[in-house]
């Protein structure tokens, strides 16, 4: 056998198509986010502006959060010791799921090491806890929803991205006793459209079904308290099941789902990827719990971020650039070619300092390549001066048409 | 379509089979560790000892490993803000990569957020990149090898455990030219006895396989440096990837594969698991990674470890319990029943002060439930009398002789 061959075959795919991705590897500076350096190849350093961060309100470096931090770290050490369940059980964690069970007006949390196994461990063990379970996902569901609901083999049903005349008659074709659950996503993340909460949930009551929403890019940023969409659209206890993420605007990492009492006792006795892990450190934890903590009082910081991400789409649409906007804070500039999203990144890091990785397959659909910004309350009128101008000169430098770009 | 009913028949199930899983709430003392405070459900706190904790050396309380955690979270912030390709991947992160590809004598290493998704993602990716590949895989491996086996439908053989015959003849009966895997463990952490590194790599030599391991519960324990058992018996660099924790001996959280260059850039192109997730945060690699470099030169640590697990092993032996003892430094005392298990479990904890979870299905297979005692260098003397005096004390309290309790 000749495994190398498949490795160099995978490989060589990757680089013929212009989606071979290498890491940048940059050093946050704390008090000076967006601002970082970028360590090069080649050693040397070069100070950069990050435009692609998830850290949507600079909560990463929040004094208080990491106060948090150090805190529990000097109280209780720097892992958890266990899992959940053998020893891996802390206040740290009781406490915050209470925050984020109290955040959704739900009666219980659960945490997993990230949104991703959240997601994953949580649609894979329903399809076990309710047999014959559909599972209609929305054709742009993130990764991980899609990896959970494959998992097992479960039956699913792809409905057309946003579209509820697909859904409905999905739903429709379905037999009346069959139990279903519509897994959707809130805000999504590559194009930052909307779901639309409120008519999937009509659908649910209509069809029996359960609702399963992904918040992960909404926590935090919408909502009175931050709880996202379905607490500003006041549909938060018509979800069954809220995914959320505390690596985003909470700046941290972790995440959880917020469901029924029993709901949750039934995940975490079932699902594999909540039972075999360890928990996340108690450090962990306590950061989040502020982060969550503070931002629920801090409609102030949501504001100022709205307030950003409409200055930048209004200044790039001011360039005339191609960009996808949608209302939310997410800001994609549609390069649709992953070799041409490459250059301008590169050209975007090497000239002016300014970090945008590009977007390309499989991250979003072949064609639809993107740069795509995340404009926050930390990036000032200077960061986002300079990214204007380097994108007006880049755009004009490389001699392409503001439409031809496009194509 | 009653949802709950289901949810009441699974957990009923829990209930009625005694391995309905209650989280015990603790929280440790750092300088103090193994000593810790129970918070009870109704709020009122108990000192105990910890005996079930995977931080077997007590690195979670190391001073130089919360010193460089303290010292990142100042100089960088909470959360890395990205996944590894977006924004994500920092001088910490490719520190760590660094450390532990030196530890394991490979020229890569990728860094998941935890070994449970590294097992999962890099197995189930395999799969992507060898079409056809069959994964010949030791009937008690772990859950999240077992997860990840699964997950593409791939093909999968599962081996008797430890069984070298039974392993020759599944290979035999495969076509030469199919591409193979064995996936296998170091140490088996629930009975604590070891994998025959040496005659399965023998064999995957002899039918042209590549080679899996996990060395989850044994990095940073065995070895001269730590990098686990392949290590201690020199065969590293037969196995072609090398699976490891930083959340047991390392004490902090996140795992790891180490591997070739071009294996370690193949999996991290095309693994869902590690790509479309945040990267762990720079505070949690950094603390990870002193961690490493101190057990890189602690072999007194390690052998303090070891005479810790041989004494209690003694002790134990000694009253006539059921040990199951492989020479490894996980001591499991076999009980057989689920709710057997509990009631012990529970009155250690309630009348001693000693916490031991009970081990029950899915963890191990049903009849073999257990307590499982991890000892470490902090559980000293004091510790282990207090320990040994419950447990003879129980055992007669119980009026159960000690050959009945194995039934
Ligand atoms: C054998 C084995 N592999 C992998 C894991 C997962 O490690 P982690 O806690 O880093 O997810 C565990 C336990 O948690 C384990 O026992
Ligand atoms: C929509 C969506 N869901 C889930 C995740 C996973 O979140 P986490 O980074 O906590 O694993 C992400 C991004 O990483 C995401 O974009």
């Amino acid at each position: 056998m000749n495994y190398t061959a498949h490795l160099d075959t995978a490989l060589t795919r990757l680089h013929d198509e212009g989606r071979y991705r290498t890491f940048i590897d940059i050093e946050r500076k704390q008090g000076q986010f967006p601002h970082a350096i970028w360590r090069k190849p080649d050693g040397s350093e070069q100070p950069i502006t990050v435009w692609c961060g998830n850290d949507y309100l600079g909560m990463g470096q929040h004094p208080d959060v990491l106060a948090a931090m150090h805190q529990a770290l000097d109280a209780t050490g720097a892992g958890s010791g266990g899992t959940r369940n053998i020893s891996g059980t802390t206040v740290y964690h009781k406490q915050l799921e209470a925050e984020l069970a109290d955040l959704h007006g739900k009666d219980a949390a659960l945490l997993f090491t990230s949104a991703y196994v959240a997601n994953d461990a949580t649609l894979s063990t329903l399809s076990k806890l309710f047999p014959g379970l559909v599972i209609l996902s929305d054709a742009l569901n993130h990764a991980s929803m899609i990896e959970g609901i494959r998992r097992n083999g479960g039956s699913k049903r792809i409905f057309k991205h946003n579209d509820m005349d697909d859904l409905r008659q999905q739903l429709q074709s379905l037999p009346v006793d069959q139990p279903k659950l519509i897994a959707f996503e809130s805000i999504y993340s590559m194009d930052g459209d909307f779901g639309p909460i409120e008519a999937i949930c009509d659908l649910a009551d209509e069809f029996g079904a359960l609702t399963y929403i992904d918040e992960v890019h909404a926590v935090g940023m919408y909502g009175p308290r931050g709880a996202g969409l379905a607490e500003r659209d006041r549909l938060m206890h018509r979800i069954d099941i809220i995914n959320g993420t505390m690596a985003k605007a909470y700046g941290v990492m972790g995440g959880y789902i917020t469901t029924s009492t029993k709901m949750a006792d039934a995940i975490r006795s079932y699902a594999p990827g909540f039972i075999f892990t360890t928990s996340l450190p108690p450090a962990i934890a306590a950061g989040a719990a502020a982060s969550v903590r503070i931002l629920k009082r801090s409609p102030e910081l949501r504001q100022a971020h709205q307030t950003q991400a409409a200055i930048l789409k209004t200044r790039l649409k001011g360039l005339g650039l191609p960009i996808i906007d949608h209302g939310s804070h997410i800001v994609p500039v549609h390069v649709g070619d992953p070799v041409k999203c490459k250059i301008l990144s590169d050209r975007l890091l090497e000239d002016h300092g300014i970090y945008a990785q590009p977007i390309n397959f499989p991250t979003v659909p072949r064609g639809t390549e993107r740069l795509r910004f995340t404009p926050s309350p930390v990036h000032g009128p200077r960061e986002m001066d300079a990214l204007i101008s380097a994108l007006d000169a880049l755009w004009s430098h490389c001699a392409l048409n503001r439409a031809e770009l496009t194509a």
